[in-house]
């Protein structure tokens, strides 16, 4: 998507490294980083310089490709897989994005491994990007209904499910930004999404690079303007989907998801069918939720009034903090799923009916 | 409560002026600040100095007795009470307070008025230390149920209910300092509460100067906690509750509300009697929702490395926000009130049982 003009992915490959986003200094400076490691990709996933569920699949790809430039035997193919597959607990990508890449790998002699990591980590991103743009031709459907009803379509969001956590396009986001370019009236209500504000940092900024109308809300205000009939449709992107329907996404979306079917208001999860993870069914009791560091809720950062970045206590002193970083919003409350091969009910039949291929 | 081994008040006299705790400041620093006049009450509760439904009427109660003191005439006490109404539209306390102490002075001649309005306000604030205390002997109870079945009581509570949203004691803190008090082993789970952040900053503040095991968590959190059993009982506070048993309070209450019924969680909203407008029945639809500046959720104060206190943007350059204050949980939510003269259910009839001559 654009900034300022230009058309940019997340993450790209420049000479023998990779470049992203560094997504830790947005929305107040636009900045990149080269990777020229696993280690170098390993770190960009743990401090979240990469996040979002796709593109840390992608990130992951990236840095065996990497590995295997350097050394493509068998032991150091392995050891990489482990220390990417490490880095993060929730998303089920990572696991995806690793293993195709590494049961690509593995049956190749050690000579062969560089140029065909190099191939499949670009076709993962290749694919991701094609994917995002299907959810948003599906997930506009939905929009375009909601616009025949009335003027505005009013849709919440929580966290940032977008371009920038995609390799491009975004999946939540996705059909947002082709209801934009399609001339539909649609106005954001982004969740601002504490801990760590994604939404008001992310998402606020690239719709707002985009032209979208967005208003950010503290987490706390959904319920109060869903009950006031000012969202029309919830849209929410995934990190785990199990093979029932049970979603984990980043903590509070259980929160929306009562809120939404207790006022009747459509809540959507969008995703690649990547997200699925065909082995496990009861997302609450099976999903392992990530608990990050109690730092993320004790202090904050942002923009001074002279333009500087700094960090800052919000807590009393000397109060801890917990920092569970995931929930799991179970099926039950989820009216359908946007994928990249249409929509279906939050339900095992209706994952397997999309996707007969991959279900277990 | 104690503040560093000495006992304060949220409010008191001092000489002809009101000395207040200026909660703004809190938890980086704990200042007072001397109110005048009726300007000054109206300042403080506007801008937030004074908050919490029970001190901003006990505060209201004061300006009053301030301006009876410059000037007693009818006009200056229906100006005066005109005046303290507008500051904050939610509050039904501020109403009550203010009717209270209008029906008092209007029958006495002008020159009885600054006595018996000095007198008349120090009688709110010791009878709302008393209801605040036996809104924590009965709520006390509940705890000590749970303490029977199980080692550690974990409650969850949001926004700042607690001795500094009163004279003293508190509403929905009041049941927790009397539980630790009689050594129940009890943690509290503390949302942050944005966008003010109240709960990381004044009731982390106040349960640790107190010595209260407690953990802020961020708003989205509570949900997950309670879906893995982490949470035994909600207790909160209320702005206004209908006479139906809607609870007004601070913006997500009803999403923790949403949670606690889809675990089966019990969920209290603990208030004195004051709280209760009598006059509506459908909270959603008549209780006013004050919607305060987009700066409280675009930037956000805390303290700096340095021990030094800056405001900082914290959403994307250029995005706007929207800041509804309150929201309405309905009755049917909730599991029961904590008065002063018990626990009842959050239903008309149970309001009536406790409260016959007050119901209308």
């Amino acid at each position: 998507m654009k900034i300022a003009g230009t058309h940019y992915r997340t993450i790209w490959p420049e000479g023998g490294s990779i470049r992203v986003i560094d997504q830790t200094r947005l929305p107040f400076s636009f900045e990149t980083i080269l990777l020229k490691s696993a280690d170098d990709a390993a770190f960009a996933i743990k401090t979240m310089i990469v996040r979002g569920a796709p593109l840390i699949g992608a990130t992951a790809a990236w840095g065996v490709a990497l590995a295997m430039r350097k050394d493509a035997s068998d032991a150091n193919l392995v050891a990489t897989l482990r220390e990417l597959m490490a880095t993060r607990p929730t998303a089920v990508n990572l696991r995806w994005a690793l293993q195709r890449i590494g049961v690509h790998l593995h049956p190749l002699p050690p000579s062969a491994r560089a140029d065909a990591a190099w191939t499949e980590a670009q076709r993962i991103c290749d694919e991701d990007v094609e994917c995002c743009r299907n959810i948003g031709a599906y997930g506009v459907q939905l929009l375009q209904d909601i616009a025949r009803r009335k003027q505005r379509v009013n849709v919440l969001t929580h966290c940032n499910a977008g371009w920038l956590a995609t390799v491009d396009f975004g999946t939540a986001l996705s059909p947002i930004y082709q209801a934009y370019d399609a001339d539909i009236d649609v106005h954001v209500w982004v969740d601002e999404t504490r801990p760590r504000n994604q939404g008001a940092s992310l998402t606020a900024y690239e719709l707002g690079s985009h032209g979208v109308p967005h208003t950010v809300i503290a987490d706390n205000a959904g319920g109060h303007l869903m009950q006031h009939g000012e969202v029309d449709i919830v849209i929410v992107g995934a990190d785990r989907v199990t093979a029932s329907g049970d979603a984990a996404n980043k903590i509070g979306t259980y929160l929306k998801a009562l809120a939404a079917v207790d006022n009747g208001v459509p809540f959507y999860v969008a995703m690649p069918s990547s997200t699925i993870d065909w082995t496990i069914h009861d997302g609450v009791r099976d999903i392992p939720i990530e608990q990050r560091d109690a730092r993320e809720v004790t202090h904050m950062t942002g923009q001074l009034a002279d333009g500087g970045i700094a960090e800052m206590l919000v807590v009393a002193p000397g109060s801890s903090a917990a920092n569970p970083a995931f929930d799991v919003t179970p099926a039950r409350l989820i009216t359908g799923f946007i994928t990249e091969r249409g929509i279906c009910a939050a339900t095992h039949e209706g994952l397997q009916w999309l996707f007969p291929d991959k279900a277990a």
